[in-house]
């Protein structure tokens, strides 16, 4: 673009805080792994593998992930609602049961026409049906006017970190390595990410001494931390903390007088060890300690995008607030509303995840069926790319807890990275694009996420079907330690 | 809320960029209309009305309009695919027609599942589809890859402002009135709107000498003023920009070097004139004088929201961006992919309104007759509306040319503007809430929109059905004129 004249916009004059956003997730190698695909999808010759692997984002419906058929057949009703003029033809010729067409029904006496704006927080029947979920899940009660629906949990951290950071002194604690949604979203705030480290070896869990580090610091250098950011279960470590961690991690939030918030997308996507939401913890701590817990500010935050559900392109989501003074609630619900309304049609789907068909309902079996064999699945996955790693030379992973990601370590040879840096890249930057050009197959490195210096990752999901895919990870690292010993 | 310990959070401590920010169509009144209509839902008595009417939102399906069958069929398909295992069936019982048939297929080769992310950009078939339509409309050639799909029209605004405007000293060219989008988007960007007035007496056009100052003024007071809006058709004032206009425009960017965004979500709705969209007049004058304009900086935007598709729920839409440089153009692909893409089958439902069936295909005279029936209607309520405004003492209304808004000018007594400054309210906010508890029609205060000091106005749609609420606009005028004579 050298001969190109310099416009009125340039890199030069725009806005510096979306220059300094870093998000990896869909950067450089995606954007590579998709020209690849077109390439394979055009018949063109000359590449090395014959299919690309999409094991860079959680996109489960991409790969294998069928969708739940009780959730699609409801949206196939809403989004065209005559059908519904017909119950029998729709249950004899396509096997639509009746609650499938009583749930179309009741959802549309309230939202109208998914083509209708809501109301900006969402509609009222989704919000009292996410409130009633919470209250199941966590044997506490919640409240309906404090739940907002969002466009995928990423619309909704966007909102609470713009509405909680004031300027370039608000710091927000965000572990190491985290989902690069935060620091991109801070950066373009022009606030701080106050990093802390999470363990990796004792299995990514959060390290209190280790923030109260990290808080020290940004104090010193003038930071005033609102707010610490937990992903759990972890993004892109896989970890799922204990009852008594998630008690650590409040206790430290009352000492400093921080905001929570709960990334709990995966919350359903755990398979060792049991989920505990922060809300549920609080509200114990609460009835035992009401004076100290009582003034704890908490958003959590859900969506449709992962577990069984894995409805990512529907763009549904929820946070929960607790504790929020009445005034922040009120600048948050103003900034959503120049926004109108999250998409109506994933706001249904976030009503029917958390209200799935109960024992008894003419779907609740095949619900049963679909929902336990895409865990299943997904749990097997996970242990065969365990296993994988655990074969390959100065490879290093954690055993898998729950989300969809493995966040393993390499030992990346001397020469290797002496390489890497006179490519101009990160050592696991240089290891990813050789994968990626040597088999098809597209992971994030783990610079994307943030590490320990001198330390080195890649994050892949365990979502692709096949173990072929696994075995060319495992042939390229061979080569690619031999190449550089 | 007095009496409430203050948190960690408070309006004091948090983001003050968004509690600058205004948005008024879902402000306080909207809120107040809400609970009547909820009152009215629960058999309350003592309201003086029986209905509530939205009239301060353009949310045509939450009132009359229906939604256009070939679209919804198609999302129906594209919902849940098994359906198309039954062709037979979907047409001789459902009245599918093949061509509904065929759009699901030719899009699900493409999508995979609605569930699955898209690219950030948007899905390739849908770019493609979008530019074609561009190209059929403007006559010159459009290309996918400067096309960007986004959550409506809305969140696109918020990227292109997001990208553009880089610090306090960033100033964009504003109409007043407006649509409030943009002053809240850039007092939460902490730029500035620099407002230029609209020529009311002329229908609402743009006058160029007017917008001169406006820069002026600006570059004294140091803004550095990097772009104009112009929203064609107008949102609220209902006018409609011919071709020359739009040079005047275009000619005054190039002198002052502007980036020009053009909200053109209206373009489907003008009843009077044409509509010429920015992209063809920029084209035409570059083929006339490629030295002179060849370097024009556009953002466009559209959406499924307006228009006879009226599905804003949907949050689909687009901006085409020509003469954008390269770099600026990564940027912006960086900052939308931080969120992921949009609402995949929004996407969709862009792909089918920027492609309707064709002559000869099955569902072309169905769809042709649905949407002239809406465009008629929308037509006739205008009128409807605009006389009785003709006839309301004090009222003054330019003629209706396009968009889905009436915005007359009220001639408040002295008397009236007393009662509302002692209530501590703007006076057209005075007169919308009376209007409201009196009548239960919900309009917005031209204070929202903005307008000359010392004129007063209401945005009113012509979406309700019927004429009954037009009529109790128009008693209660009288009665208010006659309170505060």
């Amino acid at each position: 673009m050298g001969s190109m004249p310099v416009g009125r916009l340039h890199k030069g004059n725009i806005n510096p805080n979306v220059i300094a956003a870093k998000y990896a997730v869909r950067g450089e190698l995606a954007v590579k792994a998709e020209e690849y695909r077109v390439k394979l999808e055009q018949a063109e010759e000359g590449l090395p593998f014959d299919k690309v692997i999409f094991a860079n984002i959680g996109n489960p419906q991409q790969l294998d992930q069928k969708p739940i058929t009780f959730f699609r057949q409801v949206l196939s009703l809403l989004e065209y609602p005559p059908l519904l003029e017909k119950e029998e033809a729709l249950k004899s010729v396509f096997g639509y049961n009746q609650d499938v067409i009583d749930r179309a029904k009741h959802l549309l006496k309230d939202i109208l026409s998914v083509g209708a704006y809501s109301q900006s927080p969402g509609s009222p029947i989704v919000r009292r049906s996410v409130a009633a979920f919470i209250e199941r899940r966590d044997g506490f009660p919640a409240d309906p006017s404090h739940i907002y629906l969002s466009a995928g949990a990423s619309s909704g951290v966007n909102t609470l970190l713009s509405v909680l950071c004031a300027g370039h002194d608000s710091g927000v604690l965000v572990p190491i390595p985290q989902y690069p949604l935060y620091t991109a979203t801070l950066a373009v705030l022009n606030a701080r990410c106050v990093p802390y480290y999470l363990h990796e070896e004792k299995n990514w869990g959060t390290d209190v001494e280790a923030i109260r580090a990290s808080v020290a610091k940004a104090k010193e250098e003038g930071t005033d931390v609102r707010a610490i950011v937990i992903i759990n279960p972890g993004n892109p470590t896989g970890s799922c903390l204990t009852s008594e961690s998630i008690k650590h991690v409040i206790d430290f939030a009352v000492e400093e007088n921080l905001v929570i918030i709960a990334d709990e997308v995966y919350q359903t996507n755990v398979f060792k060890g049991e989920f505990t939401s922060f809300k549920k913890r609080l509200r114990e701590l609460q009835k035992e300690s009401p004076m100290t817990y009582n003034h704890v500010e908490l958003a959590s935050l859900h969506s449709v995008s992962k577990g069984m559900v894995g409805e990512c392109g529907h763009r549904g989501g929820y946070f929960e607030l607790v504790g929020f003074h009445a005034d922040v609630e009120e600048q948050i619900y103003k900034f959503i509303s120049v926004m109108l309304c999250p998409p109506v049609i994933g706001q249904c789907l976030v009503e029917l995840m958390v209200n799935p068909p109960k024992k008894g309902d003419p779907s609740y079996e095949l619900y049963q069926q679909e929902y336990k064999a895409i865990a299943a699945g997904l749990h097997q996955r996970a242990l065969a790319l365990y296993e994988a790693f655990k074969r390959m030379e100065g490879v290093e992973c954690q055993e898998p807890h729950g989300s969809m990601y493995l966040f393993p370590s390499i030992t990346l040879p001397p020469k290797a990275v002496a390489a890497a840096e006179a490519a101009g890249r990160h050592p696991d930057e240089f290891y990813a694009l050789r994968l990626l050009d040597a088999t098809g197959v597209c992971i994030v490195p783990g610079s994307g996420f943030g590490q320990k210096p001198g330390t080195y990752h890649f994050r892949t999901t365990f979502l692709a079907p096949g173990t072929d895919w696994v075995n060319r990870i495992v042939n390229f690292h061979e080569k690619f330690m031999k190449e550089f010993k």
